[in-house]
C-alpha cells in the first residue's frame, strides 16, 4: 500500500496523539479504533521526529478548523510551538499569506467612493502578544483574563513585519481600513496608542465590544459589526483575522484570510 | 521586534516566493511591496531550509484556502511535496484528522432511523491516486483528463489507511454513508469495483455527475446533491473531502472536514 506504515507504529502514534490532544478520549476511542489503553505504557517512547510530525498535524488541524474548539496547546507540543516561531516558519507563513492577499487585493476594482473596506482583527493579526504567551507557556496555560489585560494596558505589543507591510499596501491601494477587535470599549485609548506605537495609522474606525456586546460569542459579535458596516453602504472586499471566529458567521467579506495562530482559540 | 528578520533577507524570500507561485506577479507587486524585479538575479540562492519553509507556507495557504484557486504545484515545491508524502507527514496529518473526526462523531446523538448521514468524497479522500500523480510530476503538470481517466479505469487506486479506518468507524457508529464524487456517471461501475477492491463496503449510495451536471462547478454540483439528500429527510452530520469545493456552498454538513491534499485544486 502506498501510504501504509507498520500498523503497530500507526496505532502507537494514534494513541500518543489521542492522549496528547485530550487525555479523556483514548479509553473512549479504544473500542472502535483499537487504540491501546492510555494507561498502558508504550514499549518505546516516541522519537523526536514522531512528536514533531504529530504536532505539525495538530497545527494543520487547528489552522484548517478541523480541530474545532480547542482550549490549550497540548503539553507535548509546547516545544514545537516555540520552535514554530523561533525557526522563522511563522514569519514565512505570514509572508506568503501577504503575497496571496496582495495579489487578490490588486485584482479588485475599487469603487473609489471611500466605501471599499478591508476589515482587520487586531490581536495576533496586527499586534503580536507573543511576549505574553512566551511568558505563559506558549499557549499551554488556560487563558487568564486578568493577567492578559495587565499585558494589554502596557500598550507595548509590536506589529508583525508582514501585517504592517500588508496594512500599508492595502491603504495605498485605497481600501478603507476598519479595525474590528474583541477587545473591550474600555481599552479603546490604550489600543489606539498601541497601534500607533507599532506603526499603524490612518484607519477609518476602531470597533470594540460595547456594553451590549458583552457575553456574545466572537463570531456573533463580529458578524453583527460587519453587518452594520455593510448597512452603511460599504463593500467588505476582504477580512483578515487569526481566528475562525473572525472569518465565519454572516455579513462575510468577499474573501476571508486566516492568519496563522497556534497559540489560542476564541469561539 | 519579536518577529523581525533581516529586511533584505525578508524581501529576498518574498521575491522568491512571488516568483514561485506565479511568475507574472513579481513585477506587478514590486511597486508596492518593494520586491526586487523578477529578472534581477538574487545575490545568493535560497538555502534548502528557506525553500522548505516557503513551500510549507505555500501548503498551509492551500490547506486553509488562503491561496484560493491555484493551478499546479509550484515547480520549486515539487521535491517538498514528494517528501511530504514519503516522510509520513501526510499520514500523520490524516491520522490526526481521523482522531478529531472520530471524537466529533461520537458526540452525535443519532436519530437511529437510518437518516444519519455522513458524506464522503472519493478521490484523495477515500481513494489515493498518488501513483498517478507520482508519475505526473507530483501535481506540477496541468491536469490531463484523458490520461487521468486512463488511470481511473484501471480500478487499482488504494485506500488511505486513515480513511479506511475512519469509514469503518463511522459505519460501526451507525452513520449512513453517502459517497459524492465529481466522477462521471459513466465511471459508476469501475468506481464501485475500485472501492470494493480498496476495502470499502456498505455505502448507502454513490452519487456521480449525471448528464445534467456536466459543466457545473464542483461546489454547485456537490451542494445540489447534498440539498437533494437533505430533502429526503437525512441529516448530514459530517462531510469529509480533500477539496474546499467539497465543503463550501450550501446544504452544508453540520461539520465539514478538510483532508490534506497539496496535489491539485478543483474549483
Amino acid at each position: 500500500m502506498t501510504f501504509s506504515r507498520s500498523r503497530s507504529v500507526s496505532f502507537f502514534i494514534l494513541a500518543l496523539f489521542a492522549v496528547l490532544i485530550n487525555p479523556a478520549i483514548s479509553s473512549r476511542a479504544s473500542s472502535l479504533i483499537k487504540l491501546p489503553n492510555s494507561d498502558e505504557t508504550p514499549d518505546e517512547s516516541p522519537s523526536e521526529s514522531q512528536v514533531i510530525a504529530h504536532c505539525a498535524a495538530w497545527r494543520l488541524a487547528v489552522e484548517t478548523d478541523n480541530a474545532g474548539k480547542w482550549k490549550v496547546v497540548p503539553r507535548g507540543c509546547v516545544v514545537y510551538v516555540k520552535n514554530y516561531y523561533s525557526s522563522g516558519q511563522f514569519d514565512a507563513d505570514y509572508d506568503v499569506l501577504v503575497v496571496y492577499i496582495t495579489n487578490y487585493a490588486k485584482t479588485i476594482k475599487l469603487a473609489g467612493n471611500g466605501k471599499d473596506a478591508w476589515v482587520f482583527d487586531i490581536d495576533e493579526t496586527l499586534l503580536s502578544n507573543f511576549p505574553y504567551y512566551k511568558a505563559h507557556g506558549y499557549g499551554s496555560e488556560p487563558y487568564d483574563n486578568t493577567q492578559f489585560n495587565r499585558w494589554v494596558v502596557t500598550g507595548k505589543a509590536q506589529a508583525f513585519d508582514a501585517s504592517l507591510r500588508l496594512y500599508n499596501v492595502l491603504k495605498e491601494l485605497g481600501f478603507t481600513i476598519i479595525l474590528l477587535t474583541g477587545r473591550d470599549e474600555s481599552q479603546r485609548s490604550i489600543t489606539e496608542k498601541n497601534l500607533l506605537y507599532a506603526g499603524y495609522s490612518g484607519w477609518n474606525r476602531l470597533l470594540l465590544r460595547g456594553h451590549e456586546d458583552q457575553g456574545k460569542a466572537a463570531t456573533q459579535y463580529k458578524s453583527e459589526q460587519r453587518a452594520k458596516v455593510l448597512k452603511e453602504g460599504y463593500t467588505i472586499h476582504g477580512s483578515t483575522g487569526d481566528q475562525w471566529s473572525d472569518l465565519q458567521g454572516f455579513a462575510l467579506a468577499a474573501r476571508s484570510f486566516k492568519v496563522p495562530n497556534p497559540l489560542y482559540y476564541i469561539a
